[in-house]
């Protein structure tokens, strides 16, 4: 398999063998039919992995309070990119190991829930992911495409909605290589008979404010509360109104933009969180949240506007403070973590705070502000605005 | 190792690289320095593998009753091309597992030496050829430069001449492969200070009459005896000269090739084989020579010139009869084989024998027979006079 794996990223798979390999994938463990067990349509979403990217945590809520079952099982962070387990298990109690009766269960009757995945569905997965790692050989789009959607497949939901992420941050570097793996990933659902729609976001910088586990809760929160960043916000509503659109509900994407917008102005999406993290244990409070001792400012160094936030500098910094794994092994530090308070347009002035680095102890801190400061670049007229959504495919 | 193997195959190695592999091969295991021990040049031959491929059996002895000593240390068979060791294990007696020990001491007393790859020599090589094996990256030239020559310099002989086959019996199809193989393997020997010469030959067709291991020994008899067949005589006084214009006597190629012939004239060589047989522990009578119980003539279909003969059927052929392995845990039957009596550009008559299949039974005869017969063709004008030696590199 080390080979083939070697074979594959210097000659490529076409369509039908990446497609092949899925399935053998996919076959080489157990699946989960949602719909039957369910009853109803069920959505998935997931995304390619970038730093402070807690969408699915606002997303799931949402779409759950829209009245769309969200069944979704999910990964353990490595390197510079956070995982949704992690961020999940800073809420105290929280329980992401759920048997696959339970989660069912949860899905059907809560509307709602996100666990671990287990080592039933696609063994050959992180057996395979073992290899590349040691090969490296993980940087190919079929070996990812196939990795991706072996799970989603076999995880069992109607539709999915896949975020690809593009830029400094993120795994796929440009927009072409970003369309490349969605054309994939598209084509390996066409072939499993799921719908699937790819948007193509910004990871040139880090998505929203927070990066860290307990900080993204929080900004989870503000958000469900309608006082989210407005890049995350517009995310979170853009992948929940693809969501919408593909349930059983009969509305399309704008019907479903505004349905969930509704969901967050009207409380019920907050609601369904706080219900969603009771029934998987967890305590739903805000307060519960686990807290740094030590928080220092980075201050601006003149002024000028924010040009751009190395996505991978921040993510390391947070990674060095202890939000993340370098081994799999690490033990993570769910209080801490980096604040970007100014983002990518936003005029700062000489002192005023760009961001905040919440840490375990002074030193790390200091480390962490340095780092922080050396992510951030000025210019001295306001940059091009961006969006955070680049494309939609499918 | 799998993955760099796949690597390699569709990338390639550059010379730099392809020497860093052969050293870092070498270093894997013990080294001889035959120099040191035998106290005189010492120099060696090898071959990429053909059928009906003698040619050490033949060139030591003339070699060593010039006056030049040879140690080779050679390997076992598999497929279609048969290997050194199990021809001389057709020999009644005769032992190719000697300790390093005795392998010098013969090789400085004696003049002559051959015996099997001990396990502590390139043992990286070994483990490496069954990850190609199994991986279908064998057919690289940086691999199979690097394989040969890692054995070749860590066996310790001064200098090397190198038998590259060419054509349908062989590794390599192309004299434009067989070229790159030979540049690659100079190039290695000069990195590692050895005097290498390449002689690319021609495997089209089976080398000389005999293709089995009995058979085999038999012809290299006659060809010491001045019996030979044309072909294999050539490359023999060809190869054997070489090697003597590699040794410390002081001879050019031309005058070597007269030492050479010159041995085979006056019994020398033919003596001196009988002295090495009896050296190793094996009986050089040639009566001694197992024989097989059924021996059946192929005769020609009608008149006409032999225009090809396949030499991968003919070697399956013999395979086939008993005379190879297609595993390596295959037992040889040492009596069995093929005689091609006619070779290209012989004029034939019909029913007059092409070939004789020496083998186990009537029936694995009969089939060989059939075998044989299919892998020659005839045509009608003589086809044109080729050359054992095609050229020769260094």
């Amino acid at each position: 398999m080390a080979a083939f794996a070697m074979a594959v990223y210097f000659r490529g798979l076409d369509g039908a063998e990446t497609f092949a390999l899925t399935d053998a994938m996919i076959r080489s463990g157990e699946t989960i039919d949602l719909h039957a067990a369910i009853g109803r349509k069920v959505v998935d979403k997931h995304s390619t992995g970038g730093v402070g990217d807690k969408t699915s945590l606002a997303v799931g809520p949402i779409v759950a309070a829209c009245g769309v079952p969200f069944g979704k099982m999910s990964g353990r962070g490595l390197g510079h990119t956070g995982g949704t387990l992690d961020k999940l298990e800073s809420i105290p109690g929280f329980r992401v190991e759920l048997t696959t009766d339970e989660f069912l269960r949860q899905v059907r009757d809560g509307g709602l829930a996100i666990i671990g995945q287990g080592a039933t569905l696609v063994p050959a997965d992180k057996l395979l992911y073992g290899l590349r790692d040691v090969t490296a050989t993980v940087d190919n789009v079929s070996l990812i495409a196939a990795s991706i959607m072996s799970k989603k497949i076999a995880a069992g939901a109607d539709a999915i909605v896949l975020d690809v992420k593009v830029g400094d941050g993120a795994f796929m570097k440009t927009i072409e290589d970003a369309r490349e793996l969605a054309e994939m990933m598209l084509e390996l659902g066409r072939h499993a008979r799921r719908e699937v729609a790819c948007v193509l976001t910004d990871m040139d910088q880090p998505l929203g404010h927070a990066v860290g586990n307990a900080l993204e809760i929080r900004e989870t929160i503000a958000t469900l509360r309608g006082d989210g960043p407005p890049d995350f916000t517009e995310l979170v509503l853009a992948a929940s109104a693809h969501l919408l659109a593909f349930s059983d509900l009969g509305v399309d994407e704008a019907a479903g933009r505004q349905r969930a917008a509704a969901a967050v102005r009207d409380g019920s999406a907050l609601a369904m969180y706080e219900r969603w993290i009771a029934a998987q244990g967890g305590d739903p409070d805000e307060d519960a949240l686990p807290t740094a001792p030590v928080v220092l400012d980075v201050d601006a160094p003149g002024v000028g506007y924010v040009g751009a936030i190395g996505a991978v500098d921040v993510g390391m910094a947070a990674l060095r403070l202890g939000a993340g794994r370098h081994t799999k092994d690490d033990r993570i530090d769910h209080a801490v973590g980096v604040l970007c308070l100014k983002k990518r347009g936003d005029r700062v002035g000489a002192g005023e705070a760009l961001a905040q680095v919440h840490a375990h102890d002074d030193r790390s801190a200091a480390k962490a502000a340095e780092e922080v400061l050396a992510a951030y670049t000025f210019t001295d007229d306001v940059p091009p605005a961006t969006s955070i959504v680049l494309e939609t495919i499918g």
